[in-house]
């Protein structure tokens, strides 16, 4: 890297922006990076004006992140090869599927020696089936380390400033350090680990149990039932990861991560929310989709269905019978109140 | 143990007659088990008549669990010797203060290789301050081994036959069977873990998070917050049971005893309850007390202050810096407030 760490943050989402926050706020503050920080943002004009100008004049992201000032270091760029140009780290926060099309026009164009980090939740559909993961997409594509940023982080609330905890997952070991000061504030607190698939892949799992969640509160069975399920929704995380991405560390479950950003979303999440109004109003998933997320999607169900072609694939299904039973209730092959038999006989119980 | 093996229930409160249910169900139908289950209830009259006497015509708690049948091989008997005199397995299932009293009662009374299992969630305090846990007290008075059960066991939903998980903990693998056999049911599925201590622990440490999961909701920091303070209470549990239980799994605290029962405590429990009525209503919790729990007590603050008495006494108050500042916040030597600067340099951070 060069004596100065150039930080390039591509996407300026809701997510984006509440990271810049604190990314610039670090940039600034600390002597080993550049402060001048490139935030590449997708131009739109708003209101007769270009969103990468307005953030410029008066720091606030008026579309994605409303009422927050973004430090005055962070300078919005429209074209993406001229913010990423000059970076030693690029964090990647942009809606999942654009990542291929963005690497692709990257390459060749940034530093060799580069890092990047992944703030991505959720994965792609590989070829064939199955799933594929972001982080492993931008390596695949750029020749450069991946890390990934997860945890209990609703972005809004991030800004804020309320206290939260998050996870980098690093596997190279001495990237640990400048990433952690990079994004490491007093509201913001980081844990390190080198199981970057694990706290990737939990990140897209996570999804799917809060769906069991759903159809627990829909059915009205009560906290001990959706104890359990989230309970046994966790080990087979645990499990996945152990067969599909060997080598991680029980450990790592138990980091913000894993349980913590679990727990979010199985009680506020809104994977869990349409869940719920999936038994109670009888309506199918897309109708409620449309009528509970403006058309937006949800990401539980695509994902239990990518998860199930892998597990198919292996003749596992009978070994992960909540992630089984709950695809095969988002595509209609089963009843939510069959949900509870197909894990009465759970192989953690055996 | 004898050819058929004979079973106690010591104690008829809500729990015990919900249990009841489920070993009475099991003692019937396996044919390892006298069909006759013995229930010690402490006698009451109730409208005139004794609570023996009504269990014993119409199987049914009036007092504990109304609107539930008990099987009609469980029997309730007013005499605690009595109850228990033919015992291989005594279930304990009453208020932790009657256990020494009762233990005095039965000392030579019992079957010399009889067991154990304590259902009774928490735990008495040491002599001269700390934690002495119930099981240790049974081994202890009774010269016997003592399993214990835990798990995320809402005492009504387990009655209901909603599905739930349960952890028994018992650190000689010769009674897992057999206390398996006892208590797995169709909906209340056990898992058997060595690591005893651990389990029981759990059951009493929890309560103590769920204040500051509390606190969290009546200050209204979010759900990012709450995560935190719920993880940051998990890895705190699992650090206590290192340093004052030493020996147990990680894996342990996965279980439903551990995770499970945490994450219900810390949505639905009194404790979370009153500890948020404590942020919003400036009252002291004794008052609250008074006015949402009919003058009954809450078992997190005091469950605080014991573990606070034993983390002084090893300089590890530091170590523990949310146990700690629940307790302080308890004892009103810190607001409220301050709980998210006290966790801000937490050692899981560092």
């Amino acid at each position: 890297m060069a004596e100065k760490v150039n930080v390039c943050i591509v996407g300026s989402g809701n997510w984006g922006s509440a990271i810049a926050k604190i990314v610039g706020a670090n940039a600034s503050a600390l002597p080993e990076f550049e402060e001048r920080v490139t935030m590449f943002v997708y131009e739109e004009m708003i209101d007769g004006k270009k969103l990468t100008e307005i953030i410029n004049e008066t720091h606030e992201n008026v579309k994605y992140l409303k009422g927050h000032k973004l430090p005055t270091n962070v300078v919005a760029v429209p074209d993406l090869v001229e913010a990423a140009k000059n970076a030693d780290i690029l964090i990647f926060v942009v809606p999942h599927q654009f990542i291929p099309n963005f690497c692709k026009q990257l390459l060749g164009k940034i530093k060799p020696n580069a890092i990047a980090i992944s703030l991505i939740k959720g994965f792609d559909k590989a070829e064939g089936g199955g799933i594929d993961l972001i982080s492993h997409i931008i390596t695949r594509h750029l020749k450069i380390p991946c890390a990934v940023l997860m945890g209990a982080n609703l972005a809004n609330e991030v800004a804020e400033g309320n206290f939260c905890e998050t996870t980098i997952g690093c596997t190279d070991k001495k990237y640990g350090k400048v990433l952690r000061d990079l994004f490491q504030a007093n509201h913001f607190r980081v844990v390190v680990v080198e199981d970057a698939d694990a706290v990737e892949v939990c990140g897209a799992l996570k999804n799917i149990v809060a769906c069991g969640a759903g159809f627990v509160d829909g059915l009205k069975l009560g906290d001990n039932t959706k104890a359990a399920v989230i309970r046994l929704g966790l080990m087979e995380m645990i499990r996945f990861v152990d067969v599909f991405y060997p080598g991680s560390k029980l450990s790592t479950f138990f980091e913000s991560c894993g349980v913590a950003d679990l727990i979010t979303t199985c009680y506020g999440g809104r994977n869990r929310r349409v869940s719920e109004a999936f038994v109670t109003s009888g309506k199918t998933i897309e109708e409620l989709e449309k009528e509970m997320l403006n058309g937006q999607k949800l990401q539980g169900p695509p994902t239990a269905e990518e998860v199930n072609y892998m597990l198919k694939n292996k003749g596992l299904e009978d070994k992960f019978p909540l992630f089984t039973a709950i695809h095969k209730i988002c595509t209609n092959q089963l009843k939510p109140k069959d949900l509870i038999d197909c894990i009465r006989n759970h192989p953690e119980h055996m």
